[in-house]
């Protein structure tokens, strides 16, 4: 009995699912926590893991990449067509910390499949996604009766996404030869939501920092000599309080410099999407919006740049009391980047205005971490277009376009291999990416293997369109 | 041989000082953290401790006296002359908390002598200059050739003072008749100098508070959410921010409500004290003066109100970075009161404060500790001139008179039992309070020892005076 092609991948996807989820939740028991430091080992572990899986999947080369911190793993596997392009797929297999005691309901690096949810700190970002290419591929050379696939295919999944991609650049760019491509397929972003399948078209970029504060030698006592000493706590409250002015915007002097800002049309582009501003603030379980004056909801976490707490602490923070100026305080910064917006500016612009905003006597030193860039995709490139195509033939339904409030290092790729950067994610909002109970919708999951199946053979086919 | 009194006094102070030291070590060894609910069992046995070494020293009562939270210690030893007046010391038995790692050269509750100091948490805050007063009577008794001491003597060690002394007043009017007192002494200050003795005149007040505030019900992915929701952290930090305005100003809205401003004539007793700005800063460990515009160090710690941040947290604290917004932040304040200020208005003013100042989608709680009230000894009381003398006799030079900044429930006993408070205390400032290293010299201990020994000789004399 013949098939079309969509259902032979259909069928190939539903034969091999059980097997394919058990080998991510394998994966997924490894907790590859890239930011902290105890866990190395199981980074280690799980580029190894990684790197076993390719080469059973087929990929004739599977390979660990060292770094100066954590592995990577690169994967080839030439298509039989040498006209064919290249494709670069990217993502990353470490994790966010996790720990049950922060408010999961099941261990976080114990995988369980509750009502058509797979729950595991990695779920979604990024283990999931980056191993539905695998099944994928699969599914693709059996629809298609191929014993490689229609493109050149390659894969870079790196191990230190969550800690800022302190090595990335460099790797990319001593690796820059072996790395080629045409194009570039991203999986580490998501989608609108499960019933509206989109392709993102942007990431912000990243900067981030720790402000450590020093005042007294040692902790003092605050009846012997408070009210007339500064304390490093109260300067670092009044750092952080002078971030922001009363419109919300960041006071940094010079931190909006030379951004692109949103155009009329982009700002139409958004307003036509089915925001719901009541579901959209479940998903973030906030309870109230904040945020830069006259700009909407999705303008602030998509399109503009912002200045976040992720961290702050000093003095006595056990039971009761402790009567004392602290010794010390330390805040960790955030910000957000938007095109236009130079990272090397940003820590020139901040550490000028800490060193400016400190009162006499509280000494401080600020600990800046990599910066990835932000990125946009050319709207018009043909492979954008099969992109959209392969998801909605998968999704059945049209896509629509969106960006991403999150960061990554798609620019360096971008930069160092001169090609167009494509996001292909299928994670909804109501995932959980950093959060307890992280989660990836199985359906959806199973949409991003079907995606990647027709992809390759659209990409072979449509390549070369005029735009 | 005859001996005067004095060289009586002190001949015998020599020849216990051994027995006397080894017997606070071992109170010493007993860390009675009040602070931490942890360290319960050891604030019972400390107050245990204490009543058994009473009796042992000779007071015909020494009880253990239960609370809701920890136990006090009184101890009675009535006088032979019936119309003696009665005095009640008070100290506490409980101490901050300490842990080796938070800097200290040894082991915070394993004592040690180094270069004529004794260092242990409570050396001088409190168990060194409640203990005094153990050696101080034999003495007396001794040099006297008395079987009873000359005044009417109580002792009231309380087990709460360093957790803001929650229950105190509760059991200083459930024991009121027997707690009964013509004046108070409190042994929990300290002095100007080694070279300078001082009698302390007043004790600022305390009120203490943690804000507790709730933003995303767990913590949200920085870059997804971030820019447009409430990010408790910050909010925390503006609150501490909006705590001074720009002359280091309480600006909580009826703050300084009703307080007694100082006079001139306090001002220039204030001014004449031998005060160093640069000595003074290496005993605060502190690098920079900076407080309320208009007063002088002296007159900000000793006689105005502050607030200070005890401790701030919230977010990610761990090693590398953690790209969130956190779900929860708190804050510890404390704020030291001087006389006319009214705790409970206090409450109200920073409940007021703070929920003016949080924005929507931030929910917050404060909880607040006790709040022992403000107090100052009348400069014309003939017990204040007993104690003065008493101090000069055995420091060999006159003393002068100063005000802490520190506080303590002298104010409840005041106020409940219509009794005067007298500050007899030999800690000086270098002896660290609540920090690391935490010291008493045992010179200063001795002399401490000699002040007890003289006061009750002279106040039995000199206490029908006129002023």
């Amino acid at each position: 009995m013949s098939q079309t092609p969509d259902s032979a991948v259909r069928t190939y996807i539903e034969q091999h699912r059980t097997a394919f989820l058990d080998d991510l939740a394998e994966w997924l028991r490894i907790p590859s926590v890239s930011a902290q430091p105890d866990h190395a080992p199981d980074v280690r572990r799980s580029a190894d893991w990684l790197a076993a899986k390719l080469k059973e999947t087929g990929f004739p080369t599977a390979e660990v990449w060292p770094t100066p911190g954590a592995p990577a793993v690169f994967a080839e596997w030439p298509g039989d067509d040498p006209d064919a392009p290249t494709v670069l797929v990217y993502g990353h297999h470490d994790v966010q910390p996790a720990a049950r005691e922060d408010g999961w309901d099941s261990e976080p690096f114990e995988p369980v499949v509750r009502d058509g949810r797979l729950y595991a700190r990695g779920a979604a970002d990024d283990k999931g996604q980056v191993f539905f290419h695998t099944l994928g591929v699969r599914a693709h050379l059996a629809a298609t009766g191929r014993t490689s696939p229609a493109v050149h295919l390659k894969l870079l999944i790196e191990g230190e996404e969550e800690s800022g991609s302190p090595h990335f650049r460099q790797l990319v760019e001593d690796h820059a030869d072996r790395l080629a491509a045409d194009a570039v397929i991203v999986s580490d972003t998501g989608m609108w939501s499960e019933d509206t399948p989109t392709v993102c078209t942007g990431m912000r970029g990243l900067a981030e920092c720790e402000i450590r504060l020093y005042g007294p030698d040692q902790d003092i006592h605050s009846g012997s000599f408070g009210g007339a000493v500064p304390n490093p706590a109260t300067a670092a409250a009044r750092l952080v309080a002078a971030l922001h002015d009363e419109h919300a915007r960041v006071a940094i002097p010079g931190f909006y410099d030379g951004i692109v800002e949103l155009t009329d049309r982009e700002r139409e582009l958004f307003a036509e999407l089915p925001f719901d501003e009541r579901q959209w603030l479940r998903t973030a379980r906030s309870h109230a919006l904040h945020g830069e004056a006259g700009y909407t909801t999705l303008e602030r976490i998509w399109a503009r740049p912002t200045a976040e707490v992720n961290g702050i602490g000093g003095g006595y923070q056990g039971p009761g009391s402790k009567t004392i100026i602290p010794s010390t305080a330390m805040v960790k910064l955030s910000f957000r980047l938007v095109a236009g917006q130079d990272p090397a500016h940003l820590e020139k612009a901040v550490r000028a205005w800490a060193a400016d905003q400190l009162p006499a006597g509280i000494r401080h030193e600020i600990v800046f971490g990599a910066a990835p860039r932000p990125c946009l995709t050319p709207l018009d490139h043909p492979a954008l277009q099969s992109l959209a195509r392969s998801m909605s033939r998968a999704f059945g339904t049209p896509v629509r376009f969106t960006r991403e409030g999150g960061s990554g290092p798609a620019a360096d790729l971008q930069e160092v291999l001169g090609a167009p950067v494509l996001f292909l994610g299928i994670s909804v909002p109501s995932d959980g990416w950093h959060a307890p109970n992280e989660k990836v919708e199985l359906d959806l999951l199973l949409k991003g293997v079907e995606t990647s199946a027709y992809l390759w053979d659209d990409l072979a086919g449509h390549w070369r369109d005029a735009p």
